[in-house]
């Protein structure tokens, strides 16, 4: 551990107390003044320390900002985020994820990113998010499934996203099928699942999560909404991360252990799809109807127009109005 | 195209017959000098030339070397083999393929190679191949599917393998499930199906196919056989590899015009499990039982020793007696 990440670790354990600069510099035997510059540069991140020329120093602030250190901080799962890198500005957190999965590195690695260059949506689209007010994360899994099975990950995100949004918020958001997170009909929450799989294996899966959290609607691509939005005040980025990977790791262990039915309740639960008059995509031709449910694949059922069930597994759908 | 190539493709088109030093120097705007250079180096390449003072040049006899351009010659396919790489050693042409996948390179494209230094098989496994006698290939596709759709891919090319062996050598040989190619119940070619998916959206698969085509049985793991050692006599690998793209991109067709109802029934007719006792190892148990047959997603049901029927989706089985 570097000095000052041992100076912020100290200044942590003194809770709302002040540290002595003579205790810091005898645990962690260096000079006076060496325990000053840790602080100094402690400050040039962000972190708000109040020096007293008897007291020594107190924490005040912790930044906003998605620190490796910070998230791993009393996080308390087991796998999700046992290994965490931040970046400031990256292309993409999902293609370094899948770098880090191809060289066979461990699931529950995350790569978090205040800025990605190159964000990337589902089918293919751009996912823009403004520079250090949101959660940009990606998760390495390795779930011991068939790619069909796997599919299902994207659901169970998207239930694991609401939850959360509800324990930081207190606010009960919706999923729109397959897995936009959405509340009063703005997205909230876009997530992209990428997998590298043999026919009747997964190798590993990309888990990636952009969540909108302290930017203001206008910061945000039109038909956005963000946890400051719905909540009226920001929240910390830090925190809800941390009960992201915790909601993760909880419903994820849920699903390899063939619990996926009290998921897939969930995700009807918080379903603002089913019941709705929809457009649905396919290939060459498009469907208009009711949507009805989802059935354990996770794929769309649609009353047409014309009376018949027809069954969506892929790509996307528009509402209608009535 | 290669001086080289030019030189070939003359002699090609002389079929037969001799065509005059004067002929291809003329065509070429070459020396005499420079096209006897050419010749030379076709020779080193293995392309036996006969060179006859007055009457020119005669291509005697082709190389069995799987050159790119033996492939594509009269291939006549549309999609599969129109970009044809060919190496003589790689590390894994499944890997040349994924990055070829990842670059954005159309479907189709195929990469070739008579020694792999990293072959890889099903399960992590290795594949070992010995230089130069059999057909090592991975082919690009791009299916319109979803990755459970696209896992039916390695089922088909397993059936595209059975079509294939059976036009060069006459001969009939098996499947056993998921996708091993048998003779006699020795290993005849193994498919390795690899994929980079979305949730409900295949980016691209990678096609692995090891042909045990020229090798003898002692140069072969054990339990291997060969083309060779089922007909008894020598074939022509950049025959078997035409037959093989043609037959694959046939199949591949009809499964994306969603026949797979057809090719299921072809994999029912070929396979060798269905009516075997078997053991298939599960998560964390085995089951005994007698194979009955395969579902329309490739999964393969047992009929348990205790009377029950279950459903094997991933990973290997093993003969029993009995």
């Amino acid at each position: 551990m570097k000095k000052e990440d041992q100076v912020l670790l100290l200044l942590k354990e003194g809770g709302s107390g002040f540290v002595s600069g003579e205790e810091i510099s005898k645990t962690l035997k260096v000079s006076r003044a060496a325990v000053w510059k840790e602080v100094e540069s402690l400050r040039a991140l962000g972190y708000e320390i109040d020096a007293h020329p008897r007291q020594g120093y107190r924490l005040e602030q912790v930044p906003d900002k998605l620190f490796a250190d910070e998230i791993s901080h009393k996080l308390g799962t087991k796998v999700l985020g046992q290994h965490i890198i931040s970046y400031e500005e990256i292309n993409s957190t999902n293609d370094a994820i899948f770098r880090l999965g191809e060289q066979g590195v461990k699931e529950g690695v995350c790569v978090f990113a205040e800025h990605q260059k190159k964000g990337r949506g589902r089918l293919g689209r751009d996912w823009n998010s403004p520079k250090g007010k949101n959660i940009l994360v990606s998760i390495l899994l390795r779930p011991p499934m068939t790619p069909s099975e796997a599919s299902r990950l994207t659901l169970v995100a998207a239930v694991s996203v609401v939850k959360t949004v509800q324990k930081i918020t207190g606010i009960q958001a919706g999923i729109k099928w397959p897995n936009d997170v959405l509340f009063k009909n703005k997205k909230l929450c876009g997530i992209l699942t990428e997998m590298n799989a043999e026919a009747d294996r997964v190798n590993f899966v990309v888990l990636g999560i952009g969540l909108n959290v302290n930017s203001k609607t206008s910061e945000l691509p039109e038909g956005s909404t963000s946890l400051k939005e719905m909540a009226g005040k920001e929240v910390s980025r830090i925190k809800t991360a941390q009960e992201l990977l915790k909601q993760l790791e909880s419903d994820y262990t849920d699903l390899k252990k063939g619990r996926f039915e009290s998921l897939a309740e969930d995700w009807e639960r918080y379903s603002v799809t089913s019941g709705r008059r929809v457009t649905a995509t396919l290939t060459g031709r498009k469907i208009h109807g009711q949507a009805t449910g989802i059935d354990r694949d996770g794929a769309l059922w649609i009353r047409t127009d014309q009376g018949l069930q027809e069954k969506v597994t892929a790509g996307d759908i528009q509402y209608l109005r009535g």
